[in-house]
């Protein structure tokens, strides 16, 4: 039986109280079970593998065909994910803040689980068991729309965690995928106010644009990411180097890898020369502004387009400022709020550069390939939010829940 | 000059790191010459609002009159909020979480202002100097858009209060009023995602609901409140007519009164007659379910619409539930996620009640009227979030911020 977006919504809503009831013994011996289950049938997971990529085989690209294969690796790797999220804290643990109020009421802070998180992705069956995985641990239920290139993976890896749910005399449907990759699943999901509590894409830039443009159930916003480096005039060069030429080639995909560089006018004649070519002797396609093209003529011109394009490839742009001000100026008008760097020895630029500019994560002589939730030690992540309400930058476990006072009285009445 | 709605939020983009570096000093140092400036011109103050009582004496009814209104005593008090704002700790203020990543990265999690705070509210111009008030102690710059009933009123509170910024060679676009009180200044704000960091609707759940299905903007929705009383079999009866009659009675325009009476059937042919008359006494229409009205006749025929309306205003529905399940399964439908309480002296049914009803706040045994952020002891309130992000229940300071990551290398990369 198929059953409708809205029938799974309210079939999730149902079962919130369970899974947030579940103790943290419990939720990790489920994740280990679910583990454990993913490699005992890791044949069928790979014969259904195998579907999706013939069926897509036509359509999907290189790097793409890559993301979605699943073998037997990729399978111990995805297992092994789920038992370093049970080792993870507990994110609902206390202590919770209490204090008693000038009448005397006793008031506890809880830490609670959000509800219903519905999570839609792209191409990558591995986010259908991490999601999972994040959303159990917290004590959420999940509802899961992945991509249509992956849903013959996605159903199977779906069907296993489930059924360890129903082995533990546990409702399934705390862990739900949606089987209609339809446009017209994701709308309804987009609206469905009653049902759920956050709604977290994950995607292109595109694709987030258009969820939080018509979405009316809570969103995260995730990933976008058109990071800069500004070389002050005072910066070490050869560590410039290294740390231009690590965020901008080490992963060129991903959201925080560098895409404009922006350098100090009174050092760019001797800068720029040497960075234009260890780039391009990494194939990066220069592109840039009037005055970076004079000092460095193998940079294309830089349209306006440029310098608002998430490239999430081997291209990088590049303008000449005056001085720090300028370049927090352009970063301010330009960033998608995500990471932003300054390289520099002047400390008095780099405090500005850190208090003015407009982003979760604001970096001083380092790779922004650092912005991720391993990386900052919060052991997962369930993406790097770019907006300022609830999460910012890396997000952990913590994101995923919520707070809930509990007032205790004895008869007190508001006089 | 009249500068567009959009004009208005470019020049609030533009002063927000101005009004994020200014020192707690400055900051409540300006809340007390803003106190002063109000009392000094009150007489002006006055003049302006008697031009809008004058306007809309025929079409503001009896309430809506006195909440628009502004004497010696109206200001004073508006003055002395200033002044208890100015009191209050430094929302910005640290200590900051600081760690060492695996690679020696520095990472500082600071705190840090929100940016540009919206707030759209009615005809109440208090609101106009409170929310200036809260959003500059966070050291947010604030759009504010009032109701055209309080036009005058509110023209002149934010003129004195940028006079205030002016004479401090501050830019007065810290704090900025749009005196277009048409749709379309409203609509625009709900979509000016470049300028707006996060907009704060206050006012009918109708309003509400409008800016939540529009808004593109990062909203925090506040107030809708159909609040439940439970009195479980075990109640305290006498604990629970006092409880019940001070959350309906009270103040009933508010969105923390109660609406809603459940009654567990054991004690309800004993308790109802009570807390039936203990209500009509105070002019208390009752509505309810046909059990109710089978024990007491005076009760009126509540409709399917009921159990969802927010009266705020003298009218209760009442409905008989089997058990303490029930209760919660008929709140957890019903509910605004506000405030819901339980009346019962059975442990095991208030740890259920507590866990299971998914509100911000849930009572045992004290008035709902107690969800407010002076009672909570916050100090301060910027409204009553009845959403699970970013912040839930009674909003002080902290809800006008977020966090920035700083992270200090010197020269890591990613491997």
């Amino acid at each position: 039986m198929v059953l409708s977006v809205q029938e799974m919504g309210q079939r999730a809503k149902n079962v919130t109280n369970q899974v947030a009831m579940l103790s943290l013994e419990k939720r990790n011996a489920l994740l280990q079970e679910m583990a454990q289950a993913l490699l005992n049938q890791q044949k069928d997971i790979i014969i259904a593998n195998q579907k999706d990529l013939s069926e897509h085989e036509q359509t999907l690209s290189g790097p793409m065909q890559k993301r979605l294969k699943l073998n037997a690796a990729a399978i111990q790797e995805i297992a092994n994910s789920l038992r370093a999220v049970a080792e993870l804290p507990d994110p609902l643990a206390g202590p919770y803040d209490e204090w008693r109020t000038h009448v005397d009421l006793k008031i506890i802070k809880k830490i609670v689980p959000l509800g219903v998180v519905a999570m839609v992705f792209e191409a990558r069956p591995n986010v259908t068991v991490d999601a999972a995985a994040l959303t159990l641990k917290s004590g959420n239920a999940v509802i899961l729309r992945g991509g249509k290139e992956a849903s013959h993976s996605n159903a199977i890896l779906a069907k296993i965690l489930r059924q360890v749910l129903t082995n533990n005399q546990l409702n399934p449907d705390i862990i739900q995928l949606i089987t209609d990759t339809s446009h017209e699943s994701v709308n309804t999901l987009l609206h469905m106010r009653a049902f759920i509590d956050v709604l977290i894409p994950r995607g292109s830039a595109k694709f987030i644009d258009f969820v939080v443009a018509n979405a009316t159930v809570p969103v995260i916003e995730t990933g976008a990411g058109n990071t800069h480096i500004f070389v002050d005039a005072s910066a070490d060069q050869e560590e410039a180097i290294r740390i231009i030429h690590n965020a901008k080639t080490q992963k060129p995909s991903v959201c925080n890898s560098a895409e404009k560089l922006l350098i100090h006018e009174s050092i760019a004649v001797e800068f720029l020369p040497k960075i234009g070519a260890k780039l391009m002797a990494s194939h990066v396609e220069l592109r840039g502004d009037e005055a970076s093209r004079q000092i460095e003529s193998r940079i294309l011109p830089a349209e306006d387009l440029d310098w608002d394009t998430e490239y999430n490839d081997l291209i990088m742009s590049i303008k000449i400022v005056a001085d720090t001000d300028a370049a927090i100026d352009w970063i301010n008008t330009h960033t998608t709020h995500h990471s932003e760097t300054i390289i520099s020895e002047t400390t008095e630029n780099v405090v500005k550069f850190m208090n003015d500019v407009d982003a979760a994560v604001v970096y001083q002589n380092a790779s922004s390939r650092f912005t991720d939730g391993f990386e900052f030690g919060f052991g997962a992540e369930i993406g790097i939010s770019t907006q300022k309400l609830h999460a910012r930058g890396p997000m952990g476990l913590p994101a995923l829940t919520t707070i809930k006072y509990e007032v205790f009285g004895d008869g007190q009445i508001r006089s």
